[in-house]
């Protein structure tokens, strides 16, 4: 029988990780995150599905197939995170829960990222942790589904 | 001899409709409302096109492929309303009679979808009136047409 | 048996519709346009009754005298769209659906005119079909009607 | 001799209590909360006079109207608290105190409701207790009068 | 040969002038300002009706009554000044020159008395010269028709 | 059997009341004003506690002290009426009515006195009418217990 | 003996009258425009002296030997009229009365012309009778005059 | 030897975890949510020291202790969240890691609820998991001091 | 050896040059422009890639690809300018100079045009040459270039 | 006979004075700085008292104790100077004449620093001269006290 | 035949160029700059004319010696840039081109420079170039007068 | 050998210290003022120069004059506090120390006064102290330069 799914969702610039000033940023790469993510979610019983995109549409696309087919979704929306709504609207249409991640603390940098799109439809927040905010996050979406199931 | 041509173009997430939660917003599809567009479309002399999409690009594209070819445009841009100016600069180019449709009242909502990206660039505005605002629109804006004809 | 009643609303100022301007706005009188209305409300099987008035308070007491005896109200609330809370504070109080008229779109006029106090408690809205407009908020304002019923 | 007297306005759309949702607002009129009031004055020995209108010039006419001739005024405006100036700077022209009511907490509302005109020009307000403001009202004028007169 | 007519307009609470702490606004009434206007309008050869109203309508229909028959418009709308949106649609309506005026300067007062809506209509001001200003106002007024009339 | 309890909190400087310009602000302290509250609640039939504070911590510890206790809360707040918003979640977790109470209008000082952090979960407020402020909130908070009661 | 003496204060680009667009703006200079007010100021016994300057440190000075040596000040800032605090200050410590000239109505422009440094030190405004307020400004300084002495 | 310590803050009205309305938050107490983020601290090899306090003074002082001695902070400061800049600038004297917690969505709340004065002192934050967010924000903190080390 | 990269990008609509309102815009046709860009980049010894799109993802792919491949950016990102902030982050991970491209002025249009996210991260700008615009901005880049290797 | 008093009065962290990144904000601790206060005013004949508390309670209280026995205060509120609404109005019920001191210029820093509450009832100000602003801070004062006397 | 004339106009504190930090700014100075700039005038057939000022009334007055004899300006208003309303007005007055000029990008920096006084009446703008943009801003001028010839 | 200098500046109007409303601001004038500063500067062993203009561009030119030959300056800048961006732009280039001068407090006037164009570029500020403002600023320049020396 197969497993529930988590899908992760990566917004625009995010496949620069590792590429993008090494010396500051570190050298791990989106597909290590993603393999953190996966591991999390394997541990938990879930399996994991990523989906990186410049694309609004195709990341609109994606949360409308998780519907009735996915547990759950983890999303770091990166720059679409501060004005995608139509990114909101089909998220809001997602009946699971939502976990909003952000590698590093959006209210410390300029004042546009300070408003974020996602937070009135997520549940939960994971924010500052690096790579760690990977499986927290995954693991933070599982406590929420099974405190639901509970 | 060819009919004229009426564009219905219908923005992100609205795929959805009597998809999520058909109990509150009614088991009518877009097909449905299509429907009923093209009908009304039809009894006054006109084709219609349709098409749905949450890429903005493919909406600026169709406005491009409206121009000198289809009479007006009845667009419901759904979360585009509020942020999508590239869509407002294409509809801004096209020389015909332009009408903004919405099922329900963006005004009783949250504050950011007070605000219409369309709105300075059409003609008239339909809101609220669920399916029958297809038929309203449609109509709406073949009168304009007639108006300016005349 | 008497027929159902939809009470048709005009704002401040647009007794001079026809008269100002005529050259820009086109020689329809009100009159002329409230004929067009009630021809709408005849067709769907309900009489219409026309109040136009500068007087906030005439207004007020009209959709006052409307509860229990009214199905629906249309009102181009003109200038008072703007700031009459009283009014809006009375079409909170009626029970049946309100629909929003206005023949040129105010959002392409000064600020002042982009807020809206009728917007919050209208069922839905109908802008800048001119004549149309009459025809198409009363057709509107029935088809939420038997919407209800049904 | 006369007793002095202290007048009652009631603003827009007050006509309505205990006509409008019922089960909800409590089966209370306005005459009722008159009668409240009234009783409230001639137990401290004032006379009471009271005027309901939606015409703000009414209520300015009655304010003019109480100069020299009335003690005070309680005055409960309901949307005209809002928006109403002329209505303020007649009670800002009046020499007695003045008492600012309403039956129910306008800061739990919308924001327009925060919003008081009449607040700059009231020596106090009671705001939030049903029908027990308007004796409240009428009382705590009375014990601004005698203090003045002490 | 009848003489072209200056309409002379008084918002909401101006008939206290003279009445108010004549003791701080010295003596002088609203009807000796009004014959201060009516012999400069009478010097310039024109006559000059005159209207105080606390009512928005009455104000509405005096400025409707004015078209094709009044010269030009002299108006201290007073409180009005800062919300009648109606009154100012009616100006706007109003083909010959208006002039705003007020006795005080509003700018020195309160910040709601800031804003003007008569402001966007007005060809001319007259602020601060307490009863000269009534005088200058329709010598102002007669100035313009004379030089448009050149 | 021992009576129900009222819960009068005054916050900081109110200790000052009587010291402070008592030229103008009159001879009475906290104390005699407390002493017309514990009247009031007496004859209605309630024991009175009171508590003054310049620590937001012992107000927050006062009202947590009340639950399942006190019947009612009437607060004046002093400054803290305008950013204490722990005292506000406190308030905000109490089941009881709780009546807002200042002796003079906030509205006609400081910009920043207008904004209260108590209002949004006050059921009443009693405001600028000096001592008989604490009688009239402490017999206002009985009839809302009364008419809760009912 | 002198006669007492107006002091006329034109802020920048007003050499510009009668140059800049002659077909739009009349070919009246600001030459014209002096002897105007110099023609009325003569009439009323008065002296007028006039400044011309894009030197805010000049119309300060200008101010400055206003003091005890003029009756009153006239001053169109133009552009100064907006930002030069400088100019407020200097108006501010001249104790005669002041009237701010505009030849069109600021109101009606760019929303940075909406504010006036100028307002709040003066006694009165005339804005937007061309020529002829400069007549109107000088007969209302001399009336504000005559009132003061009187 | 001893263990690196992370010290677990709690600020007012957090006490109230399991008593206010535990048909809605929950049956689990502060004690509950200390005894997770203990657990979580001990498997990570470090002890955990808690406070909480409704006193800001108390908590700036919790924070003045922690240096040289605490390894890092996770702080869950309630409403201080939104306006205590004191303790903001004991964080930010603060030399190791610091974790904002909420256990539910400020973002879904009102508007004050959005801004944080914990967030520009923060490493990290964990927001909307309840009691798992004691777990995760204790081992992102662990994580980020291994980070740190590394 | 091949030449160095500059890379041109067009946003949304620009695809309309010379089709649109020729008559006002002229006839020249975004192929001009790259052609005159184009010309200049050579003369300097650069080739010159062009990229027109309205996908927002297109864009960010392209200056993805441009990293470590070309030598610097010019950008006319029409609409986007205002809202693309995934743009801006491509953008901001660019090591080269980036040269923000407008043929008209922006700030002489809507207010919604006056914010640029491409401001930011751009080393200079050039607006309102129209067509000249497109040599200069290539020439500017160079010179940058130029001067960063120098 | 005992000297006149000068309350010194430190806000929260400011213990942190000389233990806090020595090598950048100097070795100089809060007794150092309070030293120099005290010589000061030994110096200038008067007694010097400090307090230092992160509790705004204790500073209150510190200021109603200081009426009538203290001459002058001088306070460093540290971050209580941007929210701490009763320390204002407790200084505002202090007759005598208040420094507002800081060692470094807040406006160089956060917006939220460049608020202050202090600032309204400060009688003068001493900023960014570090441990030798409290000796100014002190003398300053005492110039008032002498003013005054005299 | 004499040539026409570009002139070039430098607001205050240019004249520090070269001066001020040259280890950052670089070595050139202002007469370096306006070589650049006239070198490019001459290889186009124009001459060209300097004023640095921190005068205000020295730039509106050569903007008004310019009108009728040169053909373009070039202007770095520097700090005039966000105030000088004064030049705003002067430029408007000029009939031909107007190019404003920045050595770097403003929107780089405080906040209080992302506003224009100049942009308004500019028709273009070079920003960010260093010494390059004197030569851009010229050679872009010509092309505006010689496409205004055409 | 010849001893430093300090540079005190003083903006317009304030010749006008001692001759303006003397009963209330003292007869104390610019010319006791700066002999104050004077003094302070020679028992410290530095000479003063001093710079009285209601030229902003003056005072930028004696700024400038400054560089390289002045130790410090003290500027009380009158009302350019608030909007000379040029005179900001100067000190900014200014090596070394500036203190702020206010002889009374500006945050207790209009708001426009709260904004200081001057403290961005300022050491220090002495706000309130009259007369003695003019040592204190002084000295505690000097103290700042002797910090800077050891």
């Amino acid at each position: 029988m197969s497993r529930p799914i988590v899908l992760l969702l990566s917004g625009p610039n995010l496949d620069l990780f590792g590429v993008r000033q090494p010396e500051v940023y570190g050298r791990e790469t989106l597909d290590d995150y993603v393999a953190i993510a996966r591991e999390a979610a394997d541990a938990a019983g879930y399996d994991l599905e990523h989906l990186q995109s410049a694309s609004e549409a195709e990341l609109v696309a994606a949360v409308h197939g998780a519907r009735d087919r996915c547990a759950g979704i983890v999303i770091n929306a990166a720059a679409f995170t501060h004005y995608a709504w139509a990114l909101h609207d089909a998220l809001a249409a997602f009946a699971g829960p939502i976990v909003e991640l952000h590698v590093s603390n959006p209210n410390g940098r300029e004042p546009w990222r300070h408003t974020s799109v996602i937070a009135p439809v997520a549940t939960g927040a994971v924010v500052g942790f690096r790579g760690d905010g990977y499986r927290m996050a995954v693991e933070g979406l599982v406590g929420i589904l099974r405190r639901d199931e509970a």
